[in-house]
């Protein structure tokens, strides 16, 4: 008979800790898990502690108050090069994963560097996967090199099976034909108040105003309502189907692009405040497309769909029939996203739930950080 | 820098080549995926070929030809000793998985075996894990005795994220409430067809005849018909919740379960045919629980739901709302799984699709076999 496995944890550097990071560190430090982990490294925008310093002493229950007591910069640039020598001098081979909590573009830029130093990279932070394809590139190629895994499943609809189930779908040879869905939680949110199968509010600014009051938008609600964290979404999802892998050179940029935003409110010198001032000027013509809609017996959805077939990736605002799913069965800030697929056809595999909030986000996390063990 | 892993190929034993062991024999012999794993056992009913004879030779090719010219009986309970040798003398520790494509019971007694020689095993087939509680501590201590898994996404929803997104939520600490949902193919497309909220079929008979006919019930439509099937689904997942793990001593049995089948037709001497023939004499009584239904303004559903707090589970027709995503979403033969969970909240997280199918099955059972890699 083989003997048991020997039990091995996995080394954990934690980069950001806002909502999504802090949420991590608690889901890590409940009893179950925190014996699987172990915590080497955390940084805030200021500073790091590390157990890798000879005084150093870091775990799931002291790691905030370590922090706040730490004058070490973050010194992320030197952090690839410091793990690496780590994961070198482990005679046992215990697995190491970095998590990237910010949505900053020079953490990602690291990625690369931490694959071809073994290490794993696990994150919510959509920048590397939907910028340009040379990073994308340049991180499967990294990830290749090593045997070190990059897992994102967090990037889209945060704690739901989206990126996993289309990994699934296409590893095990299905053909995916189109995918559709409403993957902002915020549009989610907006859509579903303003234009209801029952009628919806009046106004699409005081909706906006309200979606912002409830924390539901960024702090300038032109980040939500530009397209742009779909267009991304929709980056990432592509570059998993082998025939779109290289078609968005430019990332999300390279998506076609419906801005919710008014051309006369896109400036940089625009604040969210400004821009909440102004949005009751274009009351008027967010309500006749709404009437054209319900015209047509249909409800406005802001979507993204990717038709493999076409080559056409796009992120707009489109109608839907009020008994389509996305009229009748959403909520809420749900996501919805329906795979048609070869074999999941004519019917889709729909897969629905809140894809925003710093709980579901950090699940996403911990999932993909549970795959490596 | 660390250097590239390996390459480890999974060597795997498939029991059973029915319309899903063939499915999955296909999905494996795709290009992208055959270099990864290595075939050494293969078996029907009757027979079995294995690379491991002196002039054994098998591959994703040949594998069906192989098979028709061997007069070697199956010897399935040699299996884990001659698999377990094999293991053992394998200096490059590649990994080993038995499928079991079958249904049976008695090759679902073998698993604790398999487990215990260091081999993962993967399964579409329910019985192992819907059955006594002993069985499945036995699988579940013997899986820990040597770290080799056990997996069967394909078990509940086909190749449906179910499993794993119940494994993930558990796992990553949120507290599941409720699942409600339709786990049969069967029986969802009986009751679309009977009960839908635009009105629906006249005749409960005639509905299980076409559905017979179209080939989406069990030779004996009594055996979808009785609910066992969605009892099954609900004490495996049932077994994945921490407070209800050791609830269902007897397992599915010890589910609540509504039969459809009439008293008068559940006699072991009431064959398909005879069954069919006299169905029609209870059309009144489905006429008149529809009829009750619409009166409340909803519909049929033969549904599976998991009460955690009640600890209640069972498996019964219910009344839903003509608005409620069971009535208005659901088409064809789908499941439809919401998880109520401390996290998705007031809204479930939903997952939706066909949930039967030797595509999607092979499919579920294929995207277990690549984590194991």
């Amino acid at each position: 008979m083989a003997s048991a496995a020997p039990s091995r944890v996995l080394n954990l550097a934690v980069i950001g800790v806002g909502l999504v990071g802090s949420e991590l560190l608690k889901q890590l430090a409940q009893p179950s898990l925190a014996s699987r982990f172990r915590l080497v490294f955390v940084s805030n925008s200021k500073h790091s502690v590390s157990s890798l310093t000879p005084k150093g002493s870091l775990d799931f229950s002291n790691w905030k108050q370590n922090l706040e007591g730490s004058t070490a910069p973050p010194a992320l640039e030197d952090l690839p090069r410091i793990l690496g020598e780590f994961v070198e001098g482990d005679a046992a081979k215990n697995p190491f994963a970095v998590v990237d909590n910010t949505s900053s573009e020079s953490v990602a830029l690291l990625y690369p560097k931490f694959l071809r130093a073994g290490i794993n990279v696990v994150t919510p932070n959509k920048k590397a996967f939907s910028s340009d394809l040379w990073l994308y590139d340049d991180i499967v190629a990294s990830s290749a090199s090593t045997g070190a895994k990059f897992l994102h499943e967090a990037t889209v609809g945060a704690g739901l099976p989206i990126v996993q189930t289309l990994k699934d779908l296409v590893e095990t040879g299905d053909q995916v034909k189109r995918i559709e869905g409403v993957f902002s939680g915020t549009l989610s949110y907006i859509f579903n108040e303003f234009s209801s199968p029952k009628g919806g509010s009046e106004f699409f600014s005081t909706v906006v105003r309200i979606a912002k009051e409830k924390g539901y938008t960024e702090p300038h609600p032109g980040d939500d309502l530009n397209g742009a964290d779909v267009a991304r979404k929709l980056t990432i999802l592509s570059r998993l189907i082998p025939s779109l892998r290289n078609s968005l050179h430019s990332g999300y940029k390279s998506v076609s692009t419906t801005s919710l935003v008014p051309e006369a409110l896109r400036g940089s010198e625009v604040t969210g405040a400004d821009f909440l001032q102004h949005l009751p000027d274009f009351d008027s013509h967010f309500h006749l497309l709404k009437e054209e809609a319900e015209k047509e017996g249909a409800v406005l959805r802001y979507v993204g769909v990717i038709d493999v077939a076409k080559g056409e990736i796009k992120a707009a605002l489109e109608k839907y029939p009020k008994d389509h799913a996305f009229a009748t069965s959403l909520g809420g800030s749900d996501n919805i996203i329906a795979f048609h697929t070869e074999r999941y056809s004519p019917r889709p595999l729909i897969v629905q739930g809140a894809g925003a909030g710093a709980a579901v986000t950090a699940m996403g996390v911990l999932s993909d950080l549970l795959k490596l063990i």
